[in-house]
């Protein structure tokens, strides 16, 4: 399943795709010269032989028929914003962009549907829904520029799955090519379908490793009329977990976001980034981002405001800020929202992206900075999450590391993770550069299941190959 | 995939099961007669060679192990509720009962889990559910008997799909054990898990043909505390899907229930069952069963008796009676759940469990309900549905039928379904039931991609052979 780089087969491949889909789909090196292939993991990426640009479903089964036939590796590429090197070449292989499958085709608003081509970007697709007086719900950072196919491919995340689920439960349907060029899905927009097996979910977040999305029917949601908003201060970790269950059960409008950041988080955000503002006086154990997104303004408003100060009376808060406005609430948010800044505050670093049972994450955390901690006494260390989804992110980073440093940081995480039933990819998945620890959360009988799965659908190799299954 | 009726080979097979897992494990013909092997579908079912009923997931392991070295076909069994066919067997296969697999083993108050063994009712784990505090939202009429293993292996629906979703959305994990005997899952609690292929998603609705489902980590949801419920009458199709978007949107607890009535079923029910009321005094083109399910028994009241007096006012609404109290409430549901009665008021009927878009259900009913009046001017034919999941129920009887009706009723709703792109079996799976009309919701490349999967993870074909896929 390595990619292949004979090149008297790569160019045969190469005008066998440019006879059959034109100059205008099929472009060589000397076309794109300057042009980025690499997505945002900082792993290495190689040029592709060739880049295909299709515009239809049917061109992008011609391209998989052909490369199929010859046995030519295909990097299906989205808005090159994945954090796992799964959209990057290793070498001698084509690359395929949906770039300019970017149409939204359908909007339904009596099924709440919305159809479109897998190269519309996430904010596009926000947008559209808006207009239409509903909600998408997902969202994460790099909304401007990733794809709805990447979106699809990776299964994301980001930060409302605490009430709306990943990727994977905003998709009705999709369509996708094989690897033989066949197409399978049919843009059904239909909640309750049970007939076989499901091809959907096992397309959804495999990295471009099983077959190409080309189309999907989206579920909108209704258009929340009200946000509630509080910065809260917590003193244990019981504490936040009892916030958690105790919003969920009583907030008539349920949790949208429970974002619990560590002190060691807070204390460097708010010391390094000037603009942003303590929303409360005291120091917390843990500090907690609290938000209920519904349909009546003022019964909810009123029951936010009396569910903080029952937790205040009760201890499980320290203490608690209401946001007042939009703005308040969006100074709560730029708090949370720092990580944007590190590129430009902690060069260096080493990120994780692991998820525990809600349980364990307050252990997990612990234990992760006890040993980090012994062997890097100074360094600085930031955990914050999604706590709703038991999603952690831990950042680690010393200003005089040596390079091997950071195998050692990536082992120390990732054996507690293992040791505690962890996930070690919760939102960004495996790509490239999470193949060495996918063992740790998956068993060799998953790992076996995976693979017999792979050689079933996709029996040369050809799409991705060298990506979440080594 | 055939089930093998070699006799030699199968009393092997036998011969080894009983030496590796004991006589208390598996019993012979002699020793299991008289009992039930059917399931609820109505369709022919043969005795097994052995029935064999595992305490543990290592036995179920070491089962099919032997099973797969003798190509030796294995039906598996929960609590043989099922409507498809998918549990009975056609001839020579081993019957595995995962019935004597009935321990809760933990709730987790925290993570808000509960693990349970595949053979644990689903009513057992509603009320240790609601013993410690949360909702297990499933629920389906034959919840005293069928097990959580079959609403897995089924990906079964039920009453508050809209608001919760399928039994998929209720498993965090599955472990299962594959044709070879090798287990795969973790039974990880975690929300958030981007680590390779979905084979959880890929086991669940599987009906037995991909894997063994032995034990789950089911997701619990906060409690309701309050329920607001309505009986209304709509003036047409239109208005009944205003009136559930605008619901979806204003409702300040969302919609928990909102099941449609045609005239017909209303009709029929009311005049069949003399301890049915009435909600509304006059008749409507269509019935609506409202109901929403929230955390502030107050508020959440107020705003749901608002909202039907704006929908009266604009219009969308012709008539609305409001539960006063949980007999009112219960007294609504029994006119919704007048179908338990059909085995008494209408014999010989043909049932469907058909979906759609939300926008093509009333176009879809009206074309069936056409085009089955054309050819059988006086039947009974009685609809109704979830339409919040686009679920359609059909009911089609008339006393003198021949034998060969039945056919031709199937023939005219499978193709009304086919031409307007619905699934032919919305929740109740295809088993055997459905395999000569799957092909109406699946196309080539889907159904020769599923094949691929059940190759791939069964290669010898011993689970479930003949059914679901043919």
């Amino acid at each position: 399943m390595q990619p292949s780089s004979n090149p008297v087969r790569a160019s045969e491949v190469v005008d066998a795709l440019r006879e059959a889909l034109g100059a205008a789909v099929v472009s060589l090196p000397g076309e794109f010269a300057g042009r980025r292939h690499a997505d945002s993991s900082r792993m290495p990426c190689a040029e592709p032989i060739a880049l295909l640009r299709p515009r239809t479903t049917e061109q992008v089964a011609t391209a998989l028929r052909l490369c199929h036939e010859y046995g030519q590796p295909v990097v299906t590429q989205g808005g090159l914003t994945g954090l796992a090197g799964g959209a990057c070449m290793l070498g001698g292989e084509v690359a395929l962009s949906l770039e300019r499958m970017n149409a939204i085709e359908e909007i339904d608003p009596v099924s709440a549907t919305m159809t479109v081509q897998a190269g519309v970007p996430l904010q596009t697709v926000q947008e559209a829904a808006d207009a239409a007086g509903f909600l998408f719900p997902l969202d994460l950072g790099a909304r401007g520029s990733a794809t709805i196919g990447g979106n699809l491919a990776t299964n994301a995340g980001g930060n409302r799955v605490i009430r709306y689920g990943m990727m994977r439960e905003q998709a009705l349907d999709v369509e996708a090519v094989l690897a033989d060029g066949s197409v399978v899905g049919g843009l059904r927009k239909m909640i309750k379908n049970n007939t076989g097996y499901d091809l959907r979910n096992l397309l959804i977040g495999s990295e471009g490793t099983l077959g190409v999305i080309t189309r999907a029917v989206l579920r909108l949601r209704p258009k929340p009329r009200a946000v509630s908003t509080a910065w809260c201060g917590v003193p244990d970790y019981a504490s936040v977990t009892t916030l958690l269950r105790l919003a969920q059960e009583r907030l008539p409008a349920g949790v949208s976001a429970f974002e619990v950041m560590w002190p060691g988080y807070y204390d460097f955000v708010l010391s390094r980034l000037p603009e942003l503002r303590a929303p409360l006086a005291g120091r917390h154990a843990y500090y907690v981002l609290l938000e209920s997104c519904g349909a009546d303004p003022e019964s909810q408003a009123a029951a936010f405001e009396a569910f903080l100060a029952d937790r205040l009376e009760a201890g499980t808060l320290d203490d608690a800020a209401l946001a007042a406005s939009e703005t308040h609430a969006a100074a709560f948010w730029a708090i949370r929202d720092a990580p944007g800044e590190y590129g430009r505050l902690i060069p260096g670093r080493v990120s994780f992206d692991v998820s525990f049972s809600i349980a364990d994450v307050g252990a997990a955390a612990q234990r992760c900075d006890a040993r980090l901690r012994e062997r890097w006494p100074n360094a600085t260390i930031l955990i914050y999450g999604h706590l709703g989804d038991g999603n952690l992110h831990i950042v680690v980073q010393e200003p005089d590391w040596p390079a091997t440093a950071v195998a050692d940081v990536k082992r120390v995480v990732y054996e507690v993770t293992g040791e505690m039933g962890g996930s070690v990819s919760a939102e960004h998945g495996i790509g490239t550069k999470k193949l060495d620890v996918l063992a740790l959360s998956r068993s060799p009988a998953e790992l076996a299941a995976m693979r017999a799965v792979k050689a079933a659908l996709d029996p040369r190799g050809i799409l991705n190959p060298g990506k979440l299954l080594a």
